[in-house]
């Protein structure tokens, strides 16, 4: 019995894992490296008198800021680093400023008020759309240093000690930044990049699938009525709601440095181009897909009558976009498009002649997708 | 030049801010206030020997809890308490297990095996899709908690300075986690319950609009033959890509407590269905939108012989999509539902009359498209 129990473990484990994927294990255990640096420092330190601050900053920067993706894990870094240098330097001239003033209650009047001008302030600047979409995150480490430091600032003896503080601080958050963008970088790499890569040429694929699929159910659909054709759209809705996803990885793209294949100005932007004329056809499909599934549907014999010129259509559109999904994935030019176009083009010449009104449009819908492609 | 250099500036600030929302101003005062308030605690506790600790963490729980939605607030701070209260905790343990060690090394390598095996496995668990989705922050925060903890409860003299720097600290976070809780719940509240349902309620007018904007092109275009069809999607693709922020949004909708005409245990997940069935009908228009600027759409004459009953379909069609929305807003039950079902089916029998082999599927795919609704 310990064997089935163990083995339901394993399976709902599996199940609520999703789709296994070992750079997720890499990543934790990347993580975990950048932990143990960071805390080998906060360890040392003390010892020789190095900092006389908590160490503890650099574990907390780790934490914070080792993200999945390298380019995300460099964008969080660069944010945090300006949010901090300015945030910091605005928070000490503050506290030193605050510290002119001669009585206490003078001067955390005087901090409390600087506080809520930049945090209110700072905070309305962060939720511009424009601004939010890139440097949310530096926004808020800006608000966290500047109050942190104006606050704790406040409560120390002399202008000196404030400035010591800060610049043993940085010192340490320097080191966490370091530790991070080592294990980053250097140790297994995860590019956003590559996921974008591959990801946007397997959407060619999916919806060349689900197009396939849309067909076969429509002329098999005449056997038994009541067929799911939702099975044909399962691979296709995924790529419509791609584009949020499409564009946070795009957005990490763009910070990271040069790898593999990827130069370092490599043009991030077209690969949203592409996905956004896939969600177009993703869109087509699943209109199709509703179509199809209308009970105003022509009867057995027409659709029969149409079955071959239709799969011709539909192959050749299908063998177009894994062929151009091969040519992204590969990076090199793909040769034939001129050559299927044309042959697409006859073919739907021939799909003309059956003209039936019902169901020509789909096919010629199908033919104008390829064009905008 | 004065005036002219400030209007300039205005301007610019204008454009950069979007659509102007005096929410994000509401929202920068809230945060302005829920800092001082925190600040206050920070400044008041050291006089009274209260907490021996630095109550910077009021502070800085204020800066990293306080999110535009009520419900994220909350979420965040859920999150937030139950990784730190967990990881605070076996930060403690382990850190007091440590102690046990006696060389100052070996309590060293304990902490740092400890603090990678939870940071690995934390971080792990964290990436897994359906955790993800909903206790990534609750993830970074135990880690964090627990690394923190363990490191610097390393650095102390004895067990019982542990606990009482943990406990303190508890203290402090708890203060900042009342003063934001309080200002986002009970000063002008922003709640992603509201912003969900307007949300939902306008796509239907944005749909309306959309589809009056594609048959205007589409009958105008006799005329310039080269009008930019652009126009009448440009409302219609928001709602084909709104999928991702409708998801997070009903996230937080869930976590707010009752409030306005929403009760505590109200259905936020057939607003997903309905938003998946608008972005469904999007689909459709993105894909007839294509199929009207092809270049292979019938004259000037045969089209204005369909003009008429199209345009009756549509109108029909735009009506009910508004009579829709406006019912969902007003949280009525829409009453005209049946009667507006029959007059569109009779305008397409009309339509059918005129049976013509490129445009009818059109007109008649968005009569299905009603029935799906």
């Amino acid at each position: 019995t310990l064997g089935n129990y163990l083995s339901t473990v394993v399976a709902f484990l599996r199940r609520v894992n999703g789709e296994h994927d070992l750079r997720r294990v890499v990543h934790g255990i990347k993580v975990g490296i950048a932990l143990v640096l960071a805390s080998i420092v906060a360890f040392i330190t003390p010892k020789y008198k190095i900092f006389e601050t908590d160490a503890v900053w650099a574990v907390m920067t780790v934490v914070v800021m080792f993200e999945f993706y390298a380019g995300a894990t460099l964008s969080k870094g660069l944010n945090r680093a300006a949010g901090t240098l300015s945030g910091g330097m605005l928070g000490c001239m503050s506290a030193v400023l605050a510290k002119l003033i001669d009585s206490k209650v003078g001067q955390d009047i005087g901090v409390g008020t600087a506080v809520f001008i930049f945090g209110a302030t700072a905070t309305y600047v962060r939720s511009i759309p424009c601004i939010k979409r890139k440097y949310d995150y530096g926004g808020m480490i800006f608000i966290l240093s500047f109050s942190l430091v104006a606050v704790s600032g406040a409560q120390f003896e002399s202008s000196k000690d404030i400035l010591k503080t800060a610049t043993e601080r940085l010192g340490t958050v320097m080191i966490g930044f370091a530790a991070t963008i080592f294990t980053s970088l250097f140790i297994f790499p995860i590019w956003a990049g590559d996921e974008l890569h591959v990801s946007i040429a397997s959407k060619f694929e999916h919806l060349a699938c689900s197009m396939e699929g849309l067909l076969d159910t429509y002329f098999d659909a005449v056997a038994d009525k009541e067929s799911k054709g939702d099975g044909s759209c399962k691979s296709c809705r995924p790529v419509l709601n791609s584009k949020a996803k499409d564009e946070s990885l795009a957005n990490f793209a763009k910070w990271e440095p040069w790898h593999r294949r990827f130069g370092l100005f490599y043009p991030w932007d077209k690969y949203l181009k592409v996905g956004e004329l896939l969600r177009e056809l993703a869109a087509t499909i699943v209109s199709l897909d509703v179509c199809v599934q209308s009970s105003r549907q022509p009867a057995g014999d027409l659709r029969q009558s149409i079955k071959e010129p239709c799969e011709l259509v539909a192959s050749s559109l299908a063998r177009t976009l894994r062929e151009l999904g091969e040519s992204l994935m590969n990076m090199r030019r793909c040769q034939s498009d001129a050559l299927v176009l044309q042959k697409l083009r006859s073919s739907w010449l021939v799909l003309r002649l059956y003209m039936s009104p019902t169901k020509l449009e789909n096919a010629c819908k199908s033919g104008e997708d390829l064009a905008i492609s």
